[in-house]
């Protein structure tokens, strides 16, 4: 029933490269099938403006796409001089997330940002920049551990993120791009390793959504975060 | 226990003012307690050029604040140059929010504008600009039937949004801002008059948040949602 | 003759009401007839850098109109990223106007924004905002010396701004907008209560003006301004 | 009494370079004095959006300084992506006054645009743009005449401008930069040679101004524009 | 005497690989050494606007630089709003050498976009943009006429880039980071595959160079350059 | 055979005019034939960020065209918002090669920002403005040794520029503009007064260049450069 012939709560391939560039202190590769996204960890010895002197610390997390990653050429946003609504709204979702896995007053007054680049597009890049971005994440504190700029990483708990969507009448895990487009409803879910919500976004786009829907998405996207972790676990004992 | 005096499931007094102001198609002052947002909406004969010769409508909607709307100043974005995150998001969230309310088959190749605009900020703007630009939409919808260019109304459904969230350990409707700005999660939920949802957007603030707590959540929601519904009739039968 | 059916000296009702939002430190919302402009007065402890060290204090304006306070929906400036030419030179006229009350010396190392928000438009707002302005600042001056933070008012004078024209031949005071967009000449003239001028701008819409012409009108004006300053003095008194 | 040596009466030297560049269909060099500024006027076929299918023309103008026309370096406006409030007010004035020269319906279906560029400024850049920026849109238009694109000249009048002030307590005419900065008032004075008035535009600086002193000035300017009319006139004869 | 233990005249590694990512007509990831770019070939069905009707076609280029590309994180252009000098400078370079391979009029009206994106950096961003580039290129051409858009393809060369410098007062060829930003004089060459100068732009950083350096450093271009299309060839036979 | 009947060595009369304008602390008309560039030199008592505290100066650039000192008018850079392409790789060129004129050192914790404003465009307008302002940028030197903040000029060397190119097959020196726009290869080249080359710059813009071709342009280059720095030399001594 499926495009892509997987079964409802089945979702893709995902795939996690760490030292995919040797420039960041975190850099991953993550793949959810055709999806892939080059997401680096930079630390900076500062904060912002309004965290000075609180001795805590900072997450955040930039987004792009490739032009050329998706079906069609997009518009480059820097040489259009702004970032669509889009891509501020989903770099909004990766740093709040990401912010939920660190001890910040442990973290100290570094910063660390997160860049998610699209490199290929095929549905689902946000919740593969999360799911990838705290790959990075971790390298990046644990570099600070090994670097003896703290005496153990502040990492509190692992991330990861997973679309659910109601496609043609049933609720299915991991939407790709052609499930995507034509799904009712499309739920974004982030998870910690330990089963809590760290945000829920759904979106009706037909039907309004009810219950019980609401409850089948949930009980997919729960499955499916374990594959996800994982996936992440084994990534960063490889 | 809350700082308001209310109780967990009660929320702030709504007031809808249909006629604020006089240019509008439809033009309404809504007000969650302190919240008070100016919601227009207006018509105009055109649609985006995405939409061209396909014989539909088109919803947006825009969102800003004020800059004194708050305790301390904002900067004005038209001065910065440019629309903030937040505001992105939330003008986003509005949009689909109210374009669930409307046949766009049936509302032709019009483009109806909802600006919301926040003169006052007491926390729950986005709920209120949602609820209150819905009955500037009726308005407007009824604004072209009454000039002949549409026979009957494209409404489909009323959408009313109301802020939940846990405080001090306990689920609370419609949060204030000394509530919100200490609550351990922040769910906002769009619903239908039919009672399904449009959008549910959770964030878990402080710790993550678990099924049990989502399920009261919108228990809650569910709940004051009827309120707002009653309001919004209340305002257009006035 | 005119429009409304007012006199040539007549002013429209100009109301004034105080505390109309309720964070700020100074917030009026004027009311020329039907042009209605919400001005807040927003003091912070801190001068523009060109100040600094100086001693003295400043006084900065902006100005915005709601994008659907007029008969067809204008663009947001904040989502077209930049202020228009007319924004520009409104706001600088009230920053130039309202700095003319004010003692710099005496209001210390201060700086007093005042922000005019145009909710509803018929002519007028420019002369609104400044009427409107100068009573927001009052209150705003007043709750510095309430909080200790100036042993008394640096207020020097009130000030307020009327328009004045040629409409059909008559010199006219107090342009609506359907005078003022058919009307030859268009003078703002700012005044003190002890009958100086601080600005006077008149335009030429149609054929020039002449001096008998510009006599007849700046007499209209100081009648007008008598009106202006009752208003302002009944709702600080009030 | 004046730096200058001037009586109070007396302008600056005032010049008018015809064909100062030469692509241009109308480009002068105007100098007050130390005030040098080019002005050219250029020629096109079509009009805004505002004006398509109206049948009239539109003249505009735009209005820059070079970063180091002035005693300390001014940063680039182009580097700096916008165009300061002073600018735009500038610019306004500039095209508000020249409108005033032109017949837009006998000027047809072109624009022409007024650059006024200033090299070298030492006070009253815009009165001299106005000034000299006027004999450059006769040139224009006298060469849509020769062209064969106009039957004859859609010229009305000739516009100047000049500012006056009050310096040390007396009025003067054409005030230069160390006038400029120390004078208690500054009026701006765009006439007709019919000596009529098309724009004034005056500001206390430091006391409020009073009706003789208003009267005063104007008498100055209407005095010194009589100076720039025969000086506009013996350059286009010349 | 090289950093990388390289002789004087000998290039890094260079690896061509096609089809990278799935969407674009031409994808391809360029190797010179660590340096890592991917080029894309997007073709559109229309030309900009100073090509209408002119029944040609045209190639542009755009490139940017991942924020953690480089050793020390850049800020996202997109985010800042406008893309620096550098990269302006870049990417007309790359627009204007692919140009030279390919005949606009047997283009027909097609644009083709060749997207640049620097994923990993170690000096030689734009010579190996412009090497990978020309592959993706001749992959879109060869699309086109594979789609029956064009009979066959209009590529009239191959182009290749190549960056020899004076490190150390010894000419070499292909400067990685470490030689770059300590060399003396860096010259970038464009040139056909017949051995033809499609660009050279040669900069000295610290003394002048002479002839005879220059006769130097253009014979090893010369010579590298004979490597770089042995690549390309074999990428596109491969 | 040259449009303008000189021979292919025989570049355009070149008049360097000082004081041109009187605020700056150098300041030229350069004049290449019809091309015409004012050129300031400006001096500030800082540096730039990244070179705070290391003891040396900066030399940077900024180039401008005004509207109409082409055929037909540009729009404002200013009024766009941002500067150009063409701009930014313009004004880099000659912040680079003005910078090898001056011993950074010597020159102490001072920036010379060197401002190149076109009036009049005939072809040449980068190579007249580096030409231009090295003689600016020696009187701004001179200037901080008479003001005795300097003991020494801190000058190394003269540096002008000249293009030269292949017109209908023969190679010339300093291409005009109808040369330019026909020519097949422009080769800028920026040298020093004792012969060395500071940046060469050649792009073919109809057929590839070869060696030869590259050597009897730069011969020119080299013959015509003897000529500029008489010229400079001239208008210092002057």
């Amino acid at each position: 029933m499926r495009p892509s012939g997987r079964t409802p709560e089945q979702p893709r391939d995902v795939r996690i490269t760490r030292n995919f560039t040797r420039h960041a202190e975190g850099s991953v590769l993550v793949e959810f099938g055709d999806t892939k996204v080059i997401c680096t960890a930079s630390v900076e010895n500062k904060v912002p403006p309004f965290l000075r002197g609180e001795g805590k610390g900072w997450i955040t997390a930039e987004y792009g796409m490739l032009p050329r990653s998706t079906g069609s050429r997009m518009g480059r946003e820097a040489a259009r001089g702004k970032q669509g609504g889009r891509t501020v709204e989903i770099q909004r979702l990766i740093g709040r997330s990401l912010r939920a896995a660190v001890d910040m007053k442990a973290l100290g007054e570094h910063t660390i940002t997160i860049d998610c680049d699209v490199i290929q597009a095929d549905g689902g890049t946000r919740t593969a920049s999360i799911t990838g971005g705290c790959v990075a994440l971790v390298d990046a504190l644990n570099y600070l551990v090994a670097e003896g700029r703290l005496k153990k990483s502040p990492l509190k708990r692992m991330i990861s993120a997973i679309s659910v969507g109601i496609y043609k009448g049933t609720p299915v895990a991991d939407l790709d791009y052609p499930e995507d487009s034509e799904a009712d409803t499309d739920l974004n879910v982030i998870m910690t390793d330990e089963g809590g919500f760290i945000e829920i976004q759904g979106t009706a786009e037909g039907a309004p959504f009810q219950q019980d829907e609401l409850d089948a998405m949930l009980a997919l996207a729960r499955n499916a975060s374990d594959t996800l972790f994982a996936v992440q676990k084994e990534a960063l004992e490889g």
